[in-house]
């Protein structure tokens, strides 16, 4: 019996038409689907590809609340995957967005791929998902784009910044007085747009100028279109 | 009667099992695609689309040889566009990749859509399939991730990627020697994937240090994955 095959799949930025045609059609014949959610939770991954979906064996791993617990997370979710994989059923783990783009799926691929076969179906991510909601060309002829976390120290996200045309900062949430400070030292405030749910119910776009608190899930971001050579 | 919409249609980055289920539904539906393609050419784009069109009205704008001449051809291009747009047929402009990222699309999206109704379909990036096919993890955590195109002056390049966590050259065509150069003082050289046709036929992945010649197309890459925290 042959050994079961770990398939990273991107689902897109939340709009259950934006996975590929690729994405459905492995969704539809994996034996087992993967996916995280927070504890008590369905779930944004396995809600986004719900109308895909048919009967499978499903397993859910819960985000632990502590980061000092992950490394015991993923090492347990990894062989919950391994398990299966040993049996000969492939395993579609769920990723939002791309899943080597800040995916929680790397975790795992890096524990499981010198082992098993893998394979990865790449999808549209949450960026593309946000600027084409709000209609806004990103990157035109030698524009250089950053893409950097919101996390990122106030120095540091304006050095990174100081050096880009065009720029997404990602995973809002807390850090957004701090996100328009880096922008306002750059000159970028005028012309960022805040996104919020991107392609989903109760999608949020406005100018980050027009947003009045600062108040933003995590899943948020602001982009900043470049404006380079357009014949 | 009411006029037709311009719709952005990503197809991603080239196997025709990655456009989106959304890409897929509208474009059979519209009655009028339209696409960039070489003089003389069919054009990948068309190409990639191919098992999913069946009959529509198809508008094949070739590109000028020329940088003088790009004005004059998306002023036309557009107003062959319009001409359907006014006739009440929706127009499907297909482009490659994501409509919003570094597409001619934009071209024609800027010029058309103070005058006409527009929307967006996203779609995989060039780099995502990219990343994708190598099997490469690219962003992690806070890292940063630049974009950059190939054809930055060599300072130029170092500049930016020099404030990289992880980084994606595009759009290499001659400039692959220089790439080196920017990627080998940014002590990035030793990481550095070259790829070439991800997700198509003939597809080329290799680490640059193993490429002996510095002969690359317009539409190859050179990624440079991230490595920030990993749980």
């Amino acid at each position: 019996m042959s050994e079961g095959r770990l398939i990273g799949v991107g689902i897109g930025p939340g709009d259950p038409e934006l996975l590929t045609v690729k994405a459905v059609r492995v969704l539809q014949a994996a034996p087992v689907v993967a996916f995280f959610a927070k504890a008590g939770r369905r779930g944004n991954a396995r809600k986004i590809v719900d109308p895909w979906l048919t009967s499978t064996t499903e397993i859910h791993f819960a985000d632990p609340a502590y980061r000092a617990a992950l490394v015991a997370f993923y090492e347990e979710s990894a062989e919950r995957i391994a398990r299966h994989l040993r049996d000969g059923r492939d395993v579609a783990l769920l990723s939002e967005g791309d899943p080597l783009f800040y995916g929680s799926f790397m975790h795992l691929f890096m524990r499981l791929k010198s082992r098993f076969a893998t394979s990865i179906v790449p999808g549209v991510t949450g960026m593309c998902g946000a600027w084409g909601a709000a209609g806004m060309p990103m990157a035109w002829g030698d524009d250089v784009l950053v893409v950097a976390p919101g996390a990122l120290p106030l120095a540091d996200l304006v050095e990174r910044l100081g050096r880009a045309d065009g720029a997404v900062i990602m995973k809002i949430g807390r850090h957004l007085a701090k996100v328009r400070e880096a922008l306002r030292i750059c000159d970028m405030l005028s012309r960022a747009i805040y996104v919020e749910r991107a392609t989903m119910e109760n999608e949020i776009i406005l100018p980050l100028v027009e947003k009045r608190d600062d108040s933003a899930p995590y899943f948020s971001m602001v982009l900043v279109p470049g404006e380079g050579r357009r014949p």
